[in-house]
C-alpha cells in the first residue's frame, strides 16, 4: 500500500472547544504519516496551547484549513467515517474501527477520504452524523468509554496506518545468528566440562545436553552470546586446574 | 476470552517526568479496561495535574502502586515487554505490538504480565530494556515517531483489549429490517408511480425496477425508510390528480 494514500486520509475536528486537543490531534496525526488536519468552528485556534500540544507537529497546524461548518469540510470528500462514542445518538449503525478500515484505505487510494470527531463532551450532533456516510466506534469500556479526543485520533489514525502497512519496526539489537558449527562447538564445550566436573550422570549422559538444545534453541542464541559463554566455561576450567 | 485477563495486564511506567502524563495514562488503561497501574520513582506523584488528567479515572491513581525501582515492580511479573521507539537503543530485537500481544494475552490467563514505559524524554534506560523479556515498539512514522507517552499507553491497551476481545461496539441506530413484503410493496409502487407518470419506458419496463432493486439492495432499507418513502410517493400521487 502507497503511503501517499495516508495523505489522502483528512481528519476533521469539529467545534472543538479545548485547542490544546487539536494541538495534540495534530502531534498524533503526525506520528502515524497523516498531515491533512481540517478544523470546523474551533472555539480557539490559532492558540498558543494548540502550539504547545502540537510538539514538533507545527506544520499540520499552520496547514490546517478552518471551515464555519462541516458540509464546507466535507466538500471534496468522498467517504467520510463519523465516530460516535454512544450508541443513543448514532442515526444509523456503527461499526467497530477496525472494520471500517479496509473500506477507508481503499476509498483513499484514489479520493479524498474524512474521519470526523465532534466535540468533546457533546460529540457529533445529530445533523453532523447524518453528513457522515459510515459511523465508527472505538471498541472501548462500557463502564467508561470516555477517550480524551487526542487518544481517539490517536487511535484511529494508527489504525489506519498499521492497516496501509506503511512503516516497519527495525527490530535493532540483533546480533549475527549463532551457525551449527557455533552451536556444536559450545554442546561439545558444555557437555566435556560437565563430565570434567562429574556433574553428568555417566548412565544418562545425553539428557542434559538434550536440555540444554532445547533450551538455546527457544531462546535462540547469537554468535556473540556463543563466545561469551565459552569463554565463561573456559574460564571455570581454568580455576579449577 | 474472560476479560479478568485485562486484571493481570500491569501498565509500568517509569520515571515519569510529567504528572499530567501519569493521569492522562490512568484514563487511556481505563478506557480499555485495565486497571494495574505501576510508577516507578515518578518525579511528582501524587499531583494535582495528575488527578486532572486522570478524569473518571481516577480511582486507577487512587490504586497505584509506587516502586523504587523497575525490578521491584516486576517481581511477581511473568512477562515483561519493554517499550522502546528508538531502534539504537535496543539491547535485544524488538517486535511490533501487534505481533506480540497474543503471547501477551496467552500469560495473562494464569499470570501477570506488564507493558513498561520509560521517561517521556530519555526512554528506557539500558538496565530497564535488559529488565524486559520482550521488547516492542509501535511502528510510527520515521520523521516524526514521538508518540506522547499517554498515546503510547492509548494504542497498547486498544490492541490488548481489542486482541481479547471483551469489548462490542452496540451498532445502535437500526431500526428494524424491512422483510420482503415491505420491499416488494415499495418496488410495486415506484413501478406504478414510474407508469403513471409516462418515465417508464413502455419497451424497456423492467430496466428502472432492476435498478431501484440494486440500488436498495446496497443500502439496506429498514421498515420505517419504506413506510417514509411510500408516503413520499403517495403524496405526489395524490397532488398530481
Amino acid at each position: 500500500m502507497a503511503s501517499d494514500c495516508l495523505a489522502r486520509v483528512a481528519i476533521v475536528l469539529s467545534r472543538t472547544s479545548h485547542p490544546g486537543n487539536i494541538g495534540a490531534a495534530a502531534r498524533a496525526m503526525k506520528t502515524m504519516g497523516l498531515t491533512d488536519l481540517r478544523l470546523v468552528a474551533p472555539r480557539h485556534f490559532p492558540d498558543p496551547d494548540a502550539t504547545a500540544m502540537a510538539a514538533g507537529a507545527a506544520d499540520l497546524l499552520a496547514n490546517a484549513r478552518v471551515f464555519d461548518t462541516l458540509e464546507g469540510a466535507l466538500r471534496d470528500v468522498a467517504l467520510s467515517v463519523g465516530f460516535s462514542a454512544r450508541a443513543r445518538d448514532r442515526s444509523h449503525p456503527a461499526e467497530a474501527l477496525r472494520a471500517i478500515v479496509p473500506e477507508l484505505l481503499a476509498a483513499a487510494s484514489d479520493a479524498t477520504v474524512a474521519l470526523v470527531f465532534g466535540n468533546e463532551t457533546s460529540g457529533l450532533s445529530n445533523e453532523e452524523l447524518s453528513r457522515c456516510q459510515r459511523l465508527a466506534a472505538i471498541p472501548a469500556n462500557p463502564q467508561y468509554p470516555s477517550l480524551n479526543l487526542a487518544a481517539a485520533v490517536q487511535i484511529a489514525c494508527y489504525e489506519i496506518a498499521t492497516a496501509a502497512e506503511v512503516f516497519a519496526v527495525v527490530p535493532g539489537g540483533a546480533g549475527s545468528a549463532a551457525t551449527g558449527e557455533d552451536l556444536e562447538g559450545l554442546f561439545a564445550h558444555l557437555e566435556a566440562s560437565a563430565r570434567e566436573t562429574g556433574f553428568l550422570d555417566p548412565e544418562k549422559p545425553g539428557r542434559f545436553i538434550e536440555m540444554m538444545r532445547r533450551l538455546f534453541a527457544r531462546s535462540g542464541l547469537e554468535r556473540e552470546e556463543v563466545k561469551v559463554l565459552r569463554g565463561f566455561l573456559r574460564a571455570r576450567d581454568a580455576k579449577r586446574r
